[in-house]
């Protein structure tokens, strides 16, 4: 373990610099320690203008600036260990290349994991970066105003944090050429990649139907973040019911992600007189399924169970679990969408539906 | 849908605008549109200097400004939607309140998922934002490189991309005070939040031995990036088995994460003469478990299978899956000494020993 050089305790004096005279807009005042290093040092030190510096190190095209020049610049980068201020860049250029994700504490699921894994490569192709930040806590158009600060080129609000008009507006002000919104709500002045809930509700509840059930319960999750999902699928249940003329009834039902929670469930169910249950996705469906089965209720016999997500784990229970496969958005086609419209901002909010659902009838229904 | 007045197509001439002349540090240059508003702005609306605003919208206490001007700063902030700007903020204080938390493509568990809100709730709280930096396909010192752009006061790698210690230079000459890193790693030069995942693979064969188990198979999952805490797992169960004395024997067994590798797995089992696994976590076990058990492999007769992390799911299965509990270090206390390093960053790099794990005997052991 080493004290490290660079690190200066804050109660000693700042080391004198022969670069103080440089222009404050890329000169941190710091209260201790050297300091970072500049552009104008990096051109000191390579006998060029800082002009050169920026246009060799952004790799600007339009200017012809010979082979050795560009060598100079990039070894004295390097000596000095000078790192591009993506700041003092975005206050040039007015944005960054920042895609920003708000993300809050909704459930990370393997289907979202894998969605993100695809953006960033997407995007990272189109040399964006994406940046998740943390707006836990955050609100409305505070939380815009939070995001305004990173000065982000595009935002694709995945929904958990309310977006509205002004916190579009505010964005836009900021710079922000694109702002997307994801999931089930539209907010005005964005382009909106609607994913409608309601399909899955639909679907499930079509399935269930076809299979016999007439009364069917709908899971209702406890946990914080869920209705944004649950209620549109609940919405969509029982729009599917209706439809079908059958007399069906849905109820729904409260639970949380606990076996307290599904035993306590589980000990009324044959008071609700249900013979199928949507319940929501694979997990609340397993966590169910198994207290069901505790309490001697046979699946699918007395009761049909139905999950959604199409994971893994639902092909691994005792009878396999049947469930409604969702097709998410790629992470591809989004970057493509971020993509065009930051290179044209003019455009009318754009409006696309991605939802795609189908039920998987394995075992339990 | 309509069409949004701050946004005029790129083929539109910039709109002349009395505000041209102002300093560029703080006017980005666009090619379409109305220029970004300016704390210069809200100072000539509001009457004021651009010093009251920035003490005014910053919350500075060490300055009396009186509430009517308070007020009329906040005001003309708001109609002209001004939103401070990140990077002009950091080009001053050298740094932003930043918690910049390097983000790859490591499978997101419920574990993972509590502690990253548990952090971001702490840091907000001590004012601090926790930005996930997409990193997936940035390698070492451009991936350091990548971050240092956006100037964090404190960076937290949780040892998805390998940091080097040129890496930790790179970050604190550009402002980073706090460079922690979490998990397996160590870095020269950053503070150590060390998680030993050897402790686990130890507890796991730990409590296998006891239960009389001498022929233990190890799943070595074969997804990218877990091998960063399958192999030091590994080793722990081979150092815990030559620490007994038993003669007991451990044999690593590759895995994927579908049900074809699992099934392969289990079709040859008898050969390999094992009579316990630990499966890595309870995600593997469970997906093993359920494979051994289709190929007619009495779990816990003829087989004890343990996982890790202690999820619900593990409670779940028949049997009750038997699990080793983590104890990760809370989102509180990595806050705590967060705020602690920036506030005194010329300390000693500390290192901390993080890792209790225990092995919770269900049924499957």
């Amino acid at each position: 373990m080493s004290q490290l050089p660079e690190q200066s305790s804050p109660q000693s004096s700042p080391q004198p610099s022969p670069r103080r005279s440089e222009p404050p807009a890329e000169r941190p005042r710091r209260t201790a320690g050297p300091p970072v290093p500049t552009s104008a040092d990096v051109a000191r030190l390579a006998g060029v203008s800082r002009a050169t510096v920026s246009y060799v190190l952004n790799n600007t095209s339009a200017v012809r600036i010979s082979e050795p020049t560009r060598r100079k610049v990039r070894e004295a980068a390097e000596e000095l260990a000078y790192v591009p201020h993506a700041a003092a860049r975005s206050l040039r250029a007015g944005h960054t290349r920042i895609v920003l994700l708000p993300t809050a504490h909704v459930p990370v699921g393997p289907l979202y994991s894998r969605f993100l894994d695809e953006l960033q490569w997407a995007l990272r192709r189109l040399d964006y970066t994406v940046v998740q930040y943390g707006s836990l806590g955050l609100d409305g158009d505070e939380a815009a105003r939070a995001w305004a600060e990173l000065r982000p080129v595009a935002v694709v609000s995945l929904g958990e944090i309310a977006l509205t008009p002004q916190g579009v507006e505010i964005l836009k002000r900021s710079g922000a050429k694109a702002v997307i919104t994801l999931g089930p709500r539209r907010v005005e002045g964005a382009h909106a990649l609607v994913m409608d809930q309601r399909e899955i509700g639909g679907r499930a509840v079509e399935h269930l139907l076809e299979r016999g059930r007439r009364r069917i319960g709908v899971v209702m999750p406890e946990e914080p973040g869920l209705d944004l999902f649950s209620e549109p699928r609940l919405a969509g249940a029982r729009a599917a019911v209706t439809a079908s003329s059958t007399g069906a009834h849905v109820e729904p039902l409260p639970l949380s992600y606990t076996e307290e929670s599904a035993a306590r469930l589980a000990a009324r169910w044959d008071g609700l007189g249900l013979d199928a249950v949507y319940a929501y996705n694979d997990e609340y469906a397993m966590l169910l399924m198994r207290a069901l089965q505790d309490a001697g209720i046979a699946v699918p016999g007395d009761t049909a169970v139905l999950g959604a997500d199409d994971l893994l784990l639902g092909r691994l229970l005792r009878p396999r679990l049947s469930t409604v496969r969702i097709d998410l958005v790629t992470g591809q086609r989004l970057a493509a969408l971020v993509d065009r419209v930051v290179r044209d901002p003019g455009g009318e909010p754009e409006r696309h539906d991605l939802m795609g659902a189908r039920a998987v009838r394995r075992e339990s229904t």
